[in-house]
């Protein structure tokens, strides 16, 4: 039996028309012989009253909010609002003549830890799903979800039904994780800054974690990261269209690429609004500045360590915060506001010499300044300042010629 | 321990004042030295969101509407009402200072049979509310809802939380089971109706029984039955009030009965809008009459059999489908629609005698037609047209002299 697991964001889920869309391409799965795995989210639009927003509201009226919400009985209410659409899903399938069934995540088989509010999957037992798929129907799971030991009702937190889709897709091992959404895949960068950036037919798991980090929120990398795994491939598709979208796998065959120009690097992504903050002096303690750091929840990156200087960045929100917490230990801290990373992505600029320095060229001859920079085997970030990152980013794009195909 | 199951219907989950009260009789039962065990509704305001009737419209839009609806999954979509009231009612007594657990009907040990839409409670496991209570906790369950041996959610139909709260009760050894209803208990009479009738401070479960069937609905006879064969007693009592409301017992004490007078009436109640029928002949096959009225769940009461007549109600709703379909069978049949049961309720008339003849004297000398009677150990009921309905009443209740107490 071919699987494919198919997963339908809040937008998709949320009116009658884009539901109708989900629908066809849930038939066209069918048609094409699979055996369908649906994985649904609550309604998506602000104000509706089934969606997570409006289900935690609940729990901050007056009368409510003087004790911290317990995290348990948070995940049973929010869990309704997934349950809720997969009925729905179900019914309107099985109006359109389907064998359907809707089942929650635990029903679902899907066990996680106790950590409320951000379980972790431990195991996926599969036999409720093989026995649908078996008896030919369209198994509709409540996605974001799953159960603990206990029995408690559990949320995923972070990636959410992302996380459920590609879990389900390693654990029944499909052949393919479709992630509908309201983009129609990964582009070479924002198409609104780049009038010529292009969509890639195929990104590597790296690079789309990378993308997505940086701003593309198509998918969560926690999902990705399962995914890869398992070694399953995604589909980041949109629902209103049949477009095939980007296919995201281990290595990415780019057998679409006919230029003889390398392919060192895959997209231009970009996050603004991030404020650089520098520590000087001599015998500077950076492990107990990252310790503060950690204590008051606030996550660095672009860490940069000497002797003398201590860098990071933080999101611009958290400065304040961050530069209050360093002077109370002693530190007395250089900030500066209104920065943005932008990041060269690609798989294939592991081993490839030159990458970096046609990076500073390219912002060179652009006129940007690079305020500090970072790297891995896949990704290059520089840190600009906010009023360039576009024209940044737009060097990048030419100098690494990813419009062309 | 000594433990009380405090059930609260759709009006007093719905608004923060209602629910203020609620709340401020959970803590009179702590502080009375109770262990608490809370059963609530689905909000139950009609337009709520989160009420029943909501909820199941999400299954009757025109995508949906096209295939009969699966019970399976509505029971995972209603039960989501309840939990979120669950959720609501344990975050604000959490708010005001008390230890709560908020569960779903299969997390409290309900486990039912399959029938989703009526499903039947097989078992309570109170392993878990045990556990509950023994660390201090308010458990706040969720009504109306089960699960079966699959792990399916199922919903109890016909009696719904009343049933989960008489259920819990019984499988508790719970002191007593308090209905919090609009109503501040049960009436001699419809206050509407007689000027003077008084509230009961007891009543036996038969009685409440045959005064809820005919209209007094506090609480469904299937929740009154369970408690019966647990000989748990039911307080029928006002959310908004502090008033002790009715006791509901194996055999009602009227110890506050002070008059010398028989105690044989304890209540009268009335039905209006069914349609008497009568089948005349001479060798009619009353047997397949009744098939046949089954046959097209049609529900019929007062039957009356001879050799040449058979007589029985319908609501006046259903007259024109049950004279249609004994007109297939070649039966012609009499109608007379706008009649009215008129009960006199009493388990204290088993053996008494004269009740019969005092009822028809009563009716008689207020000028009303008997039109049909019949009798149980522990109820009359009459059928009279419904125009004389109100002045039945009053006759009976002044019959039994129940304004005095």
């Amino acid at each position: 039996m071919k699987i494919v697991v198919q997963k339908f964001g809040g937008t998709s889920v949320a009116t009658p028309e884009s539901r109708r869309a989900a629908y066809r391409h849930i038939e066209q799965a069918k048609e094409d012989g699979y055996a369908v795995v649906v994985v649904v989210s609550a309604m998506g639009r602000r104000g509706d009253p089934y969606a997570t927003d409006s289900l935690l509201s609940l729990l901050e009226s007056s009368e409510a909010s003087a004790a911290p919400v317990n995290l348990r009985e948070r995940d049973m209410l929010m869990a309704c609002g997934e349950i809720i659409s997969a009925v729905v899903f179900a019914q309107e399938l099985r109006a359109r003549g389907h064998k359907v069934r809707a089942m929650t995540g635990a029903q679902a088989g899907i066990l996680t830890s106790s950590d409320f509010g951000n379980a972790r999957i431990l195991d996926v037992r599969t036999d409720a799903l093989h026995k649908a798929l078996a008896d030919g129907e369209i198994a509709i799971v409540a996605g974001f979800q799953g159960a603990d030991e206990d029995g408690d009702v559990t949320t995923l937190g972070r990636g959410g039904s992302d996380t459920t889709a590609t879990a389900l897709g390693v654990a029944l091992h499909a052949e393919v994780v479709d992630i509908f959404t309201d983009v129609s895949g990964i582009m070479t960068a924002d198409p609104r800054i780049v009038d010529d950036a292009r969509q890639l037919a195929q990104v590597t798991y790296t690079e789309i974690c990378n993308m997505a980090y940086q701003g593309a929120k198509v998918i969560h990398p926690r999902a990705v990261e399962l995914a890869m795994q398992g070694n399953v491939p995604i589909r980041v598709r949109s629902t209103m269209s049949d477009d095939p979208g980007t296919l995201v796998t281990q290595a990415a065959r780019r057998l679409e690429h006919s230029s003889v120009f390398d392919q060192s690097v895959t997209g231009i992504a970009h996050t603004p609004n991030v404020a650089q903050i520098v520590v000087r002096g001599e015998g500077i303690g950076s492990s107990s500045i990252f310790q503060l750091m950690a204590e008051h929840q606030i996550s660095l990156d672009f860490i940069s360590v000497t002797p003398t200087e201590v860098a990071f960045t933080v999101p611009d929100g958290l400065a304040d915060t961050a530069v209050h917490h360093l002077s109370q230990l002693g530190y007395r801290s250089q900030v500066r506001r209104g920065c943005a990373k932008v990041s060269a992505v690609g798989a294939g600029m592991m081993g490839v010499p030159g990458v970096m320095a046609r990076i500073v060229d390219a912002l060179a001859s652009s006129g940007i300044d690079i305020l500090q920079s970072a790297d891995s085997h896949t990704t290059i970030w520089v840190l600009v300042d906010g009023s360039q990152m576009a024209d940044a980013v737009r060097a990048l794009h030419r100098a690494f010629q990813l419009a062309e195909v």
